[in-house]
This record gives structure tokens, C-alpha cells and sequence, in this order.
């Protein structure tokens, strides 16, 4: 029995190094490296390899090193064999950080304080309390339960939106495209968090835009394809939205010369809100491994028929 | 009896206001309005009038409408008059989020990303968890305090140091001069809350940048004055500070053409950190006058012989 890791080289050395401490018996290879390929059970892969049960016939579990699984062909793999979304807390840990740095510049007002600087100009912006501040996170799994989470307790008034109904102390849950319109007529500021699926692509558009506040900020942590591009240039152009916090953008990077490089009001890290942590990603997968192994049920086990 | 409020007309007519329907008893007049000037007994003011007692002979107390008193010139005003400085919550709040915002900011590698978006850079750098970044707060008044607490739940490692001895729970308290080398050298971001004072003026300088953990990040929320301007930029040129995050200058606005306006590893602000919030800033001028008139201790008393 044997883990092959599929992703970055360097963490890939990590994960061996962790693994052959946490679980001498276990080997982890490495790929292109893989052993005897029939000894490989368990594939942590950031897109698994063509082929896969050709080349791994004794594959068990897929898990992805990422938070979501939309990098992967769902349905190039078996459906016998489960697929797991990584759900190691270092990655919540980052994700946190980022979103409340991100509604924190928005809501001080730091696009137009960095534009006023490079244009020598000093004039202070009146100040909101927190409390009168809406934050609307999109998106209430892992990541945005505990966004919601931090945000309520840095003052804000928040309130969550995703699919299916979820409960979170202290926070307003609404759930369902038919609680969509309300929720963003009372979000200042909107945080994405979804997970990518084809009924998500391009959910952050004019129609949107268009149902927030009036001068709402936007936060996107969650994929590139969410946003429609366009529609954020219109919307900034038109001063429906103020300014955009965007860790992802699609493609990445974006192509030479792409207004969003040069927007003043628009802030675009590299897809750095958080990254998998490798001490506590090789816990997940052992805890997966002893899960399957008992016959519990698989944490972060994805539901093909949703795609997350 | 009344009390007159010298600043920001536009604050001084929401003070009125409030005033108004908070203590009706006690008329409030905004400078240059004054009423009867033998009525004045509480001054509230960014800065004291000239002449004071000249003009306003039953003056009883001086309230700073802002943190500091650095902007008095204590000398002028009578030793039997009591000068307090405003301690309302919302200034505190302000400055937990701001501090907050920058440290986040610094920590996350915001002004790396920003420069690199400007120049069509995509390029990731390895995120540390918070809790290897240590953050040394300077200045443990009722601002420090209520920043090394949050940044504490945000997961950092927090140490302050002050002139004298404080305990805050969770955090390591430096105290005084002696201490001061062993508390830079184990931070990673540094924070300056002091108050300004003629043994504060240039605090942040050549010396001190030289024993900060190699590549700091600095954030001056404190005063301008507090900084050795040209003597960041020359930490900044050599790689001992990564990038700062500044409200304040000296002076403020600065110069036009001046290099902290264009720096790619500044982010500046136009003292905005914190902004005294009326409603709240009433209450506590109301606490004050009780306080007084029940001869007990005056909350923000300002210690003549320290400054602040």
C-alpha cells in the first residue's frame, strides 16, 4: 500500500518527509515517480493522471491537494472510487486571513486611499462603524462558515448565502435562488466563496452587480471563471460597485495589458488566499485512509451530482 | 454652565445635537460661538483658543477631542486646569481595525503584490501561518492594548513594549529601556502606538529599524513625528524593512514630489486610522463632567509631567 502525490515537487518532498514520519508504513512516492504502480491505493493529486486505473489499477480513493475538485474530470473517474476535497484546517486558516483582509481594505476604503497616495492627494473618508457595515459571504462551506465566523466578531454584520440551508450561530443564513435577491440588497460588501460548478460559472455578473448596495465592494476568493470580467468594468465604470478585491481571475495570470492590472480599483493577489498546508494536509489524508479503511464515511467525500 | 466645542464645525453641530438631547441642561456652542463666555466650563477642543482663561475665565476642564494631546501646548493651559484626553470606545475601535487591516496587509505581502500587479507580475510567494509572525506593538496605552488583544485572536504573536510596566493577558509585556533590544529583535511586524512626546520624537529611526528582525514590516499609527522619514527609506533601499504602512506624516499633507507619495513598498494613508465617533465621544465628556463634579478621579487625566 502506497500514497502517490501529484502536484508541486517541493511540497511533494514535504509530504514524503511528513508521511514517513506520521506513517513509516506507508510509503509516498512522488510522481513521476510511483513505485510498483500496483502498490499505489491512494492518489493526493492536484489533477489526477490520464489513465488512471490503466496505470494504478489498485487506486482506491482520489483526493484532491485543493480545496475544490473543479481542476478534475469528475467523470474520468470510476464512480466506484470516491473523491475527497482536501479539508485540512490550514487552508481555512489562510482563507480567513485573505477575506478579512480583503473586506477590511474594502471597508476603509484602501483602493481610493492607494490611488489618492500615487496621486498626491490627502483627504480622509468618513468613517463607518463595523455594525453599519453588511458583509455578504456567498458560499457557506468550510471556508465560509468560518469567514462568517471571523467577520462577526471583527464587528461586522454578516450574512451567508449558499445552495442548500445551513445554520450558523450568530450569522444570517439564507439559502436558495429564491433568497438571492434579498440577501444582496443588504450586502455593502460581497465576499465569493462557491465552490466552481456549471451552475456557478459566471455567477458574479451585471444582474448581480446590479441587485448589491449601491457602491458595494467585491471580494473574489473563490474561482476565476465566477466573475464575468466585463461586467465588473461596467459596474466599476458606473459606480455600482466601488472596488474589487480579487485573488483569482481566469485565465491565470490574465494576458498581457488586461484592464485589471491597471485598474485603480481593483487590488489582484495571485491565487495566494490560502494554500494547503502540508503538516496538517498529510493528517486529512490519513484520517481519510482510517476512515475508508473502517468503513466510516469519508470527510470532504464530494457528491459527483453537485460536482463539489 | 456649558460646554464648547472647538474643531470640526461639522462634528462640533452632530456634538450639539447629541448634547442636546443627551443633557439638555447643558447648552453646547460651537466655536466661534460662544454664548455667554462666563458660562463656559468644559472645553472640548482639537486645540485650546488663545487667551484662554482671558476669554473664558470659569473654564474647569480641558477635553481633547482626539487620542493624543500632542497638538496642546500643555504650558499655556493653567497647572490647576486638568487636561484629559479623549478615551471613547470608537477611537479605539477605529484603531484596532486599522492596525488590524495593516498588519494583515504587511503580513500577507500586500505591497509585494501590488507592485507586481502594476507591472503584470503573477508570481506567489510561500504564505507563513500567523503564528510565526511576531508582532511588537509599541505603546501599551488603552489603543496598544485593545491591538495586541485582536491581533492575538487572529492567531499572531503578539509582544508589546511600553515606557512603564503593564500585563496583558496572552501577552508579553516589555517595559522600559532596557528591555527594548531583546523585544525588537524577536519582531517581525512593528506596530507604533506611542504617544508623542519630546522622548518619543524620532522613536523610529536608523538605530532601531537595525535591530528589528531582518525584513520587517513597520506600521506607524502613532504620529508623524514619530518617524525618521528619510531614515525608512534608506531601511526600505537596503531590505531591513520589507514595506511600511503609514497614517500619519510630518507633515501632513507631505510636500508634493516627496518619495513616500510614489514608494512601491508604501502604503499610506491620510491619518485616518481612527476618527473620535460623536456619539460615543458625548458620552464620555458627559462621564467626565460627572466624574468632576463628584470630585472623583478623572478618566483620561493627561499626567502633565509624562505628556500624555
Amino acid at each position: 500500500m502506497a500514497v502517490l502525490y501529484k502536484a508541486d515537487p517541493v511540497r511533494g518532498a514535504e509530504w514524503q518527509r511528513l508521511l514517513a514520519a506520521k506513517a513509516p508504513d506507508l510509503p509516498c512516492f512522488v510522481w513521476p515517480e510511483a513505485g510498483d504502480p500496483r502498490a499505489i491505493r491512494y492518489l493526493a493529486v492536484w489533477t489526477p493522471p490520464d489513465r488512471m486505473l490503466e496505470r494504478f489499477p489498485n487506486a482506491e480513493i482520489v483526493i484532491s491537494v485543493g480545496a475544490g475538485v473543479d481542476q478534475f474530470d469528475l467523470s474520468a473517474i470510476p464512480a466506484h472510487i470516491p473523491v475527497v476535497r482536501m479539508l485540512e484546517p490550514g487552508i481555512a486558516e489562510g482563507m480567513v486571513e485573505y477575506v478579512t483582509l480583503a473586506v477590511l481594505a474594502l471597508h476603509r476604503d484602501l483602493p481610493a486611499y492607494l490611488e489618492d497616495q500615487r496621486a498626491e492627494r490627502w483627504s480622509a473618508i468618513r468613517l463607518r462603524p463595523a455594525a453599519s457595515r453588511r458583509i455578504g459571504v456567498l458560499g457557506l462551506g468550510q471556508l465560509g462558515e468560518a469567514c462568517c465566523r471571523r467577520l462577526a466578531t471583527l464587528g461586522f454584520t454578516v450574512a451567508g448565502w449558499s445552495r442548500s440551508p445551513k445554520a450558523i450561530p450568530g450569522i444570517t443564513c439564507h439559502a436558495g435562488a429564491a433568497a438571492l435577491p434579498g440577501f444582496l440588497a443588504a450586502t455593502d460588501i460581497l465576499v465569493c466563496l462557491l465552490p466552481l460548478t456549471a451552475e456557478t460559472k459566471g455567477f458574479l455578473h451585471a444582474g448581480l452587480f446590479a441587485q448589491l448596495a449601491p457602491g458595494a465592494g467585491l471580494v473574489n476568493a473563490g474561482r476565476g471563471p465566477h466573475l464575468v470580467q466585463e461586467d465588473l468594468l461596467a459596474a466599476l465604470e458606473s459606480g455600482q460597485i466601488s472596488a474589487a478585491f480579487l485573488d483569482v481571475t481566469d485565465p491565470e495570470p490574465l494576458p498581457s495589458g488586461h484592464p485589471f492590472w491597471h485598474h485603480p480599483r481593483i487590488l489582484m493577489t495571485p491565487h495566494i488566499a490560502s494554500q494547503t498546508r502540508p503538516e496538517t494536509a498529510v493528517d486529512f489524508v490519513l484520517e481519510v485512509i482510517a476512515a475508508h479503511k473502517a468503513g466510516r464515511p469519508l470527510p470532504g467525500l464530494v457528491d459527483r451530482s453537485r460536482g463539489y
